[in-house]
């Protein structure tokens, strides 16, 4: 029988950049008891993203950092907004185009991510922060 | 027991920028009844989006406007599909980096917002549009 | 009563580019006898995405690959993760700022979808590929 669960996960990053956790994920999927379902995750912040990406190859992170670097550049003289510094306004841009929220089905008590995806909270500030991870499932 | 509800928001755009409508969705989610579950939407269109994001400094929605106005400018000569206006291409470009589904878990009659995320319509277009946010719960 | 249903989409791309399949995901919305709730894909890849557009215009296809070519173009000297060849790591960059789940409500046995809007599977990399998708189907 069709039936929910849901839980928050508190990610605490170290600083700009990618923080996988595909393992937390699996762990709180697999003790659910769930074989089958859709996962949906929310992030509770406009300033840090939700990122499927490949695990395998730490450059491809950095990469992704140096793109959006020259892209979404700290300290960029059009913005009004710089309240909390010159990664403020760069932070909500980032969060605007990548996602905020993800889903996946699972199948077979396992998400159906691909060999080389991995789930990452992609924070955007430089500074370490403790992001909140609202998840959802449901299922049989 | 689970059970569903749908719902087309009809939001009319003033034009280029971020429309808020948080208090119509907490509505609506409210006078389902349902207490646990998950809310998607759907913008039924390809030049606006769907962005969560801080609803307490208005300069934000400003240097997001200002950003995508230098990323994605009107009137650029790469595009061919001009057949709308200077803004017609730019709009669908707008629409395909930025989101047009959220999918959002409710806990507890809320939807599980962050302290500062508001929902938005953004319209890509310069003049006011009539859009359509399909609307899907979930739960229980 | 609510009840779910899975299925895999195997996409076979002709090589970068936007490869339509809203035809395929009606035909499985129809068969799947549920008229009403939510259909979730997920493709299970890190170089390619799946967008919802314009599907009337084809220049609107060209000219989305224009902007992307502009702006992710292949061979950046930025890059360090270069092992499989100028695409490898644009196509990932590409799919980081663009959508790899999309979550569609249906009603009347029908995908809610604008009139103009299709749904695609975007390939990022130069040559052809084979894509799995994976589809997630809710309701009753």
């Amino acid at each position: 029988m069709l039936r929910q669960a849901q839980h928050e996960f508190v990610i605490r990053t170290r600083g700009r950049g990618l923080h996988e956790f595909t393992d937390e994920l699996e762990h709180w999927v697999a003790q659910g008891a769930l074989q089958t379902g859709l996962v949906t995750l929310h992030i509770k912040h406009t300033s840090a993203s939700l990122l499927i990406q490949e695990n395998a190859d730490p450059d491809v992170r950095r990469d992704l950092d140096a793109f959006f670097a020259r892209l979404v550049p700290d300290g960029d003289r059009l913005y009004v907004h710089t309240a909390e510094g010159d990664d403020d306004m760069p932070a909500h841009v980032r969060s605007a185009i990548t996602p905020v929220n993800l889903s996946i089905p699972v199948a077979a008590g396992r998400l159906a991510l691909g060999t080389w995806q991995g789930v990452y909270v992609w924070e955007h500030r430089t500074h370490p922060h403790t992001r909140r991870v609202a998840a959802h499932f449901i299922g049989e």
